[in-house]
């Protein structure tokens, strides 16, 4: 058994690489144990070399490059979040030889192919358990546990601070922008929260699942997206009122149309899920991921899917892999996108709306209501319609509540459209897709 | 990228076995793809060759021996079941520098060491993904997504025929004899249920999640192990009275005396579960196990633990990554067991007890219950009691229920003694532990 110890840098020192740092340090003599060679910390990248960061000051440096290009450095632990410098600082890792642990989502949902290219011309290893669903294990598990199985469908709850947002709403009847209020307050959201609020960070964590799930090749371009900024007190009123709650899902799924041709579909949505879905109950920051395999049937994963502890978890799980690789020699899994499925449109899906609109209230609105789904085809499962009064007691019109069976998305959404443009059609206050809900 | 065939002899063909070979034959084009070379199902070991078993029969055989050291046989999967002739196979098998998946968790329970010497002296990969929790990847993210955290606890439900007839009897309303039977008609239980009933199946799989979780060798023998045989309607009364389910639960977990010597303790017997813990909702033939950890913090993993698809999923999820191994070079993580932390006798654990029983309607009866208690420094959480009446109408004595803080489980069972001699008590109705209660 090799002693050599392990030379590791570290890019980046915010809340997960602090925890690395951590535990790379105070459980030295287990890590060591475990992997075959001590683990040794040769040097932090960070922006700004400061004295008052927590660890050695001699550690930092603001020179990624030199600092992954030191002989000394046997693998790069990237946690410096945006795209760049982070690809080019692991690429210049992989190309000298250097494994590369990274919990980068959005680069490794736009430059798999890539980095998958530069770790296998230097066979070095390509980890990043961290990118989805931080501390649960659903990379290794898709790759490895169900790699001689036929994934079906992969669908979670993969953003924390939506997911908080979402269950507040639920919990306490806020609306959307006092709910993001209380999660920046909370630490739960950033001070741009775009990214998560707006889906991209979901939809990056849907592209690499689609990707190792269906051995093909998705990026976060190839996933349909819609945030959660529009969602309202009314649209989770109105959920309860079906027996659910409404969850921003990353889905992923295998599709086989008339053709036999297989296609893959990613896309990330707010969506009613009934309360006694498996992700119904996760709430706050916590994530979920229910996987359907063709043998394995469904499994969950649930845990923090964020956080610095948490997160570092997942870090140091690949870096003690590839560690251990490096010592007994050997690889992790490679890339694999054998199957090069094509991404299927969101037209194409097959869902179920919800829609909850305003009409004039009087005799056969109903009628050129159902009339516009019927036109294209699609079945309704349920209606509900309620006279409305304005403060002065006055009837003003009604409400229509309309739930439908599966049909394609492109025939829902036309369907949607057309209903706008009906004179006896008021406003549309809000259409979700329904998840979750066997027919 | 090699293309030489990978010679594959699967030993038995039961429910998994020949739900194994199916997926060979039929998912041959994306094993190929995700392996690098095809697996060839070379022979099908069985205890009596016959024309109707479904597949071949040139490729069935009953010499084991003979089959596992054939030349062009380079993997062997064993799904025979008990611990021998799985033993000798295996060992076989592994000596002749043959990778090996197994399910067998009696026997990865009891012979590990042996085992994992003979994989490690051949450098070959031993996996055994199916022996624990079916379908659910366990193994994997402990030894290997969890490499780099500090595991505190693993708790679950490893076990469907026991999980079952809980289930049964806590929906139904039906004795233990009666939901068994029904088990049994629906094949959730074998003709000889003692290795479910009475939790050896369950203890197995503890000894394995203990011996992964904490780097360390624990087997069958060295698991506290209770039975579901005596659990009664009138104990899921009274759990229902707690907010509380009853579950047969495996818990390994690591303690810290107060000498700072760490010890490891694992144990399966029915408890008291309170229904918004995540295992209350974990029903019929279903397993869940719950990880804490140190940085990861909690997890759940959740799926089938049982029957031909699901395990076979496992067991494929194994060969695969043995293959890929076989093709690229390189192997699976080794038995990791430096820790070796000694086994903490039961009577060390700190549990919490429930007790129900009958007492003489008299002025001081509580008291001297309470005094048993107090003698051993059991502290009281919760005590009710209630006068009984005959079915004359007259009063014919109470029954007390009392619910304790903390305690060590042999504290406890000392105080439970003392209660029976008692001259106040008539009697113990029932005695369980409780779990996943935070105080």
């Amino acid at each position: 058994m090799s002693e050599k110890p392990i030379g590791v840098a570290v890019l980046g020192l915010g809340n997960v690489g602090s925890q690395v740092v951590r535990i790379i340090e105070q459980s030295a003599g287990d890590l060591t144990a475990r992997i075959g060679a001590p683990l040794e910390l040769r040097g932090i990248g960070v922006r700004r070399v400061a004295a008052d960061r927590g660890v050695p000051v001699e550690l930092l440096t603001d020179n990624i490059e030199e600092l992954v290009s030191r002989d000394d450095v046997d693998m790069v632990v990237e946690l410096m979040g945006p795209v760049e410098p982070a690809r080019k600082a692991i690429l210049a890792a992989l190309e000298q030889g250097k494994s590369v642990v990274t919990a980068n989502k959005a680069l490794m949902a736009q430059s798999t192919g890539e980095l998958a290219q530069a770790a296998e011309a230097a066979h070095v290893d390509l980890y990043f358990e961290a990118a989805v669903a931080g501390a649960i294990p659903v990379i290794r598990p898709l790759t490895q546990s169900l790699a001689g199985d036929s994934v079906l469908r992969v669908a979670g709850i993969v953003n924390g601070t939506t997911n908080y947002i979402l269950s507040e709403m639920d919990s306490t009847g806020a609306d959307y922008a006092s709910a993001l209020a209380d999660a920046g307050a909370l630490g739960y959201a950033e001070a741009d929260p775009t990214a998560d609020v707006e889906g991209f960070d979901a939809a990056a964590k849907a592209a690499i699942l689609a990707s190792i799930a269906f051995h093909t090749r998705v990026t976060a371009d190839d996933v349909y997206r819609e945030g959660i900024t529009k969602v309202t007190p009314a649209d989770f009123e109105s959920a309860r009122a079906l027996g659910c709650t409404i969850k921003l899902l990353a889905i992923c799924e295998r599709l086989t149309s008339d053709e036999e041709q297989q296609r893959v579909s990613a896309r990330v949505y707010p969506a009613l899920v009934p309360l006694d879905h498996p992700l119904a109950s996760v709430n706050g920051a916590f994530n979920a991921v229910v996987v359907e395999a063709e043998a394995a049937g469904r499994l969950m994963f649930y845990g923090q899917g964020a956080g610095g502890a948490p997160t570092a978890s997942a870090v140091m799980g690949d870096l003690v892999m590839a560690a251990r690789n490096r010592v007994q020699g050997g690889r992790g899994p490679r890339e694999s996108k054998y199957a090069k499925l094509p991404i299927s449109p969101i037209g194409f899906i097959p869902t179920r709306y919800y829609v909850n609109m305003n009409v004039a209230d009087r005799p056969g609105v109903l009628s050129s209501v159902a009339a516009e789904f019927a036109k294209r085809e699609v079945s309704i499962a349920e209606v509900r319609q309620e006279g409305m009064v304005d403060q002065g007691g006055q009837r003003c019109g009604a409400r229509i509540v309309v739930v439908t069976h599966e049909a394609t998305d492109a025939a829902l959404s036309e369907t949607v459209a057309a209903l706008a443009d009906l004179d006896v059609v008021q406003t549309i206050n809000s259409v979700l897709r329904m998840e979750g809900i066997s027919e």
